[in-house]
Formats: C-alpha cells, structure tokens, sequence
C-alpha cells in the first residue's frame, strides 16, 4: 500500500453524552468512525466517509484537518447530527443506552468521490451490514478490507451480515457477540465457525482480557494492557481495531506477523481510550506516552524465552512422575 | 529446596459427582488437594494431608502411591468421604451446587507428623481459613506458602482470612474471588489492595482468559490455552495451583521469574483437566501430551521480540502525525 493512499474508514460519528462511575460528560465527540479515525491516523491518513447534521462543532472539524483525516467525504447535511447516551455501571462491562437520535444518519447514502473509490485499505467500523456494503460496492479494487460489528446487527440483519462476511478479509468483533455469532459456548469453536463465513482473519476483542486473533494458520491470544484507571469504556473497540488497521495500511504483507503487531497497537491505543472520557485519550496521546505504555504493557506480557525453554526441559527431563 | 522435601498440600479429598452438557460422572475423585496433588506430582513429591472415610475406593489410594505422592498425612476415618455434586451450564461459567456432604472433613483436625511439620513448602488448597492456618501453625520452618480460597470464606471468615493472608507469600483467588476481597471493579486495583493484605505474589486466575500474577515488582499477564474442548472446569483452579507450586517446589530461588514460569505451567496442566471429567486429564496425561501442548501454547501466545521492535520503532519515527 502506498503511503499516499488513505485509510477509508466509515461509521458512525456521533455526539455522545456519556454517564460512568467516573464521571459525566455531554454531547462530545463519538462514533464508531470518529474513534477510529483518531486512532488510525497516528499511523496512515485516513478518509473519513460519514455524515453530521448543522450542530456539528466546527472544533470537531478542525480536529479532524489537525490530524492526518481527510473530510471531503464526511458530508455535512441539514438536520442534527447523531446522538448516543450511554450509562456505564460498576464494573463498566456494558452499557446502557438511555437514548439513541440517529438523526441524519438514518437514511444517509454513501456515495464515494473517485478518490474513495481508489482506496486500497478500508475499514467498516459498526454500523449496519447494508450500509457497510454500500460503501464497500463504492469501492474499486480493495486490496484488504476490515469490518467491525455490534449484536444488534448480529440478532437482526444476519443475513446481510453473512454477505458481507463472505467479501471482507478481517472481522472484528467481541466476546459475547462471537459466542452469539458462531452459535457456541466455546470462544475457539465460534471463532472457528465465523472464519467459515468467509473473513481470513477473525479478531475477537476481550477488553481487558486483551484479543484472540484467528486464521486457519493458528491462533494468537494476547492480554490487555494492565491498567488501575479505566474510567469510561466507550469507543474502546474502535481505537483497538484503528490500531491493527492503521497498522496495517503500512505493511506490504498483511500477513499473520503483521495482524499481531496490529492487535498490540490496538490494545495499546485502547488503554488510553479507556483512561478517559470520549475520544479525549486519542486527542491527548503523545509518542512519549505511546513509548512509555508499549514499555510498560511489554514488561507485563513478555514470555522471557529462557523461561519457557526451562519449562520444555524440565518437562523433557520426565518431571518427576512423568514416563 | 531439596529434591527430598516433598510440598506438604492440603485441602479436601472428595468423591464428586458432576454435571456438565457434555456429561454426567458419579463419585469420581475430586476435591482441591487430590486434584493439586496430581498435577504437583508430576514434577515433585507431595506430601499430602487430608481425610477419607472408610468408603473411599482402594483405587485412589493406589494412584496415589503410584505417583509420588505420600499418603502418611492422609487418614482414612471410620464414616463417609467428603462428597460434592455439582452442575455447569452454559459456557460453565460458575458450578451450581447440588448437594454437598462435609462427612469425615467437617470435624478433621489435622495432625502433622515430624516429617509433616518440617516441610519447606506448603500449599494450603481451598478449605476454610481457620484449617489452612491449624496446617500452618504446626509447620516449623515454611520456606514458601501458598494458599487459595473460595468466595464461601471471603464472606463468612474474613477475619480469619485475614490473618492467613499476613503469614503467607502467595494467594490465590479467581477473577470474581478478587474484586470482592479487593473491594474494588478494576483488577488491578483489587490485585493491590490484596498485596496490601500481607502476600509478596497474588496469582489472580481468569479461567480461559488466563492469569494475572501481581508483585509490589511488576504485573504478569499470560492468557490462558486456547481450547475447542472443554468439558469440565472441575479442579480446573486447583489443578493451576499445582502447576504454579509444582515448578517453584523445584526452585533455589522463588523469584518472580519462577513464579512467571510456574504460571505458564499451570495454564498449561490446567488445560488438561478442563478437556476431561473430574481428575482424568491428570491421571492421563504424559510426557508427549504435556511437550506437544506447551508447544502450541507458546506459539498462540509468543509475542515475537521483532514485531514488537517493528513497533517501538513506528512509535519512534512518530507515526503518522505523532511529534
């Protein structure tokens, strides 16, 4: 992929008014696509396609153009922009959405200018499975497409979802909606079942349980960043597949080695998403972060090889009963 | 430590009768110190403390004695064995109890012979913490001691717990198990306030999303095997322990490097007793299963030093719009 040639990334884009344990805020920027793009253009440009009404702050536009995110498909229409509240409880492991205004992305229709439709790398973050195949058809030659999900989409546009599972290389989803989705109680097994959908790749998000990344070649499973401070989970989701796919954009291969390192981006940019509130950690996040966090998170996941290779002699050795 | 000490383990020794929606078994050997003293056996002697009534199967004696595992500490009482039946649903999240009968164990006051009393390592597998500290008491010079708990005495004993947890180096509890005695919803955060408790190394355990080993030091995070066949989680957490205390029982020194290489060991003996009922995954396994298993294991979760180099460096260079 040339470095000339955007991320083209889609979803939602939303103002959020969110409750957790932690604290409130109120109308702030969110979405499945803003999350993401944030993310994602540390890394690669990103093409923002997605739609916002006439309220939409001007300083949300401002960040984008600060940042490497192309808004000429981010199209501004009359009407309001769309609204979630969400409240967060305990251990914060799901919300609750106390109102949803799609707004002006009830009945928006995607239509790519020739430069969208040149993307090489695309990413459909959740949103419903006819919309991500509307833009995904806009779309020439994709080399390598990535497309994440929620149950909603799961329990009513199966259907479509099966579609567009047939045509995209990596699917992102979490935990409960793979059980749901691979109809099994067992995280390999459902896995297992969604790659015979269609998708090489399957990432199953666990949040701070960290990832299972799935392909016929094998399985990589890796933890979350430990984190003290987790204060509003939403948008999470988003910045982690932001880090594998703006990973990615960068790499000649996208192969097996490429997909890990992009869940290890992914799991790091989601640790800052969740320390803050709304897309406040991708908008404050410094390289000296980034460095110092990537240290920390190494440190707690690293297999030191000597002490794996102790554990293949000793059990080479025959332990003590074992022969 | 020395090679002729045997780790002194106790806990109850049962007959089980377990449920799952991959089958029924009845009056099968269970309990915490039978199912730690199988998986520790196999890479050191057990010294193992306990009681069975007269109606405990001359079978389960023999295997012990066929491993090494001494039974001068297990006495056999005129009445019944300890019995429990339980059941999982579902994803076997959590076991229903069906029935319990303390029996022999309700009334047991363990004492520990001369051998007994000069062990250097102790585990005192899950019983009530008023038990676990009359094993304590009567060991002279412990070098090393492990415990692990239950929710039943987090609520009922928590003052006895308490105590247990100032006099012993390592704990350890389940997910659920720590943010209740933590008193917090972040792990971390629980993990610590435990550490507070006395206990150099809390092992905090995540069934299929592995296990988080905290030191006032550092924090290790290893996800579990990922598994397609799990039938019953029984003796799954004891089982770890084993795996945990078996490794360090043959260390100089118990530094957080064994501890992290005990870990990988119990995840890994862990997944053997999971795939089958009761304690069949320890009675059977063997060398090759054990070399074969670790084997993938490592490669599902081996973070390959490159890949995270390839990022320090991305992160380094600055990204995309990182300065």
């Amino acid at each position: 992929m040339s470095d000339q040639n955007p991320l083209l990334a889609t979803g939602s884009v939303a103002l959020d008014t969110l409750e957790t344990p932690f604290g409130n805020t109120e109308e702030v920027l969110g979405g499945s696509a803003a999350h993401f793009a944030l993310g994602a253009s540390l890394f690669h440009p990103v093409d923002l396609v997605g739609v916002v009404g006439q309220d939409f702050p001007q300083k949300y536009l401002d960040l984008f153009t600060k940042r490497s995110i192309q808004i000429d498909h981010l199209e501004q229409q009359s009407g309001r922009t769309f609204r979630w509240h969400g409240r967060y409880r305990g251990a914060m492991d799901s919300a609750e959405t106390i109102d949803i205004q799609q707004n002006v992305f009830e009945d928006y229709v995607p239509e790519l200018t020739n430069s969208g439709a040149r993307a090489e790398v695309l990413f459909l973050g959740n949103s419903s499975p006819r919309y991500q195949m509307k833009i995904l058809e806009q779309v020439e030659n994709p080399k390598f497409i990535g497309a994440d999900t929620m149950n909603l989409w799961i329990e009513t546009q199966s259907q479509e979802l099966d579609s567009l599972l047939s045509r995209i290389d990596l699917f992102f989803l979490n935990y409960e909606e793979a059980l749901s989705l691979g109809e099994s109680d067992n995280t390999i097994k459902a896995g297992k079942e969604i790659l015979k959908k269609g998708p090489e790749t399957v990432i199953i998000k666990k949040g701070e349980h960290g990832a299972l990344l799935m392909r016929d070649e094998g399985i990589f499973s890796i933890p979350g960043v430990p984190l003290e401070v987790v204060r509003d989970p939403t948008g999470a989701g988003d910045t982690f597949a932001s880090g594998v796919m703006g990973y990615i954009s960068n790499c000649e291969d996208i192969d097996f080695g490429a997909l890990k390192t992009g869940v290890i981006l992914g799991n790091l940019l989601a640790s800052f998403t969740v320390e803050c509130f709304g897309t406040d950690g991708m908008q404050d996040v410094e390289q000296s972060d980034l460095e110092n966090r990537l240290q920390y998170y190494y440190e707690c996941i690293s297999l030191q090889s000597d002490l794996v290779q102790d554990l293949f002699t000793l059990i080479d050795q025959g332990g003590d009963t074992l022969n």
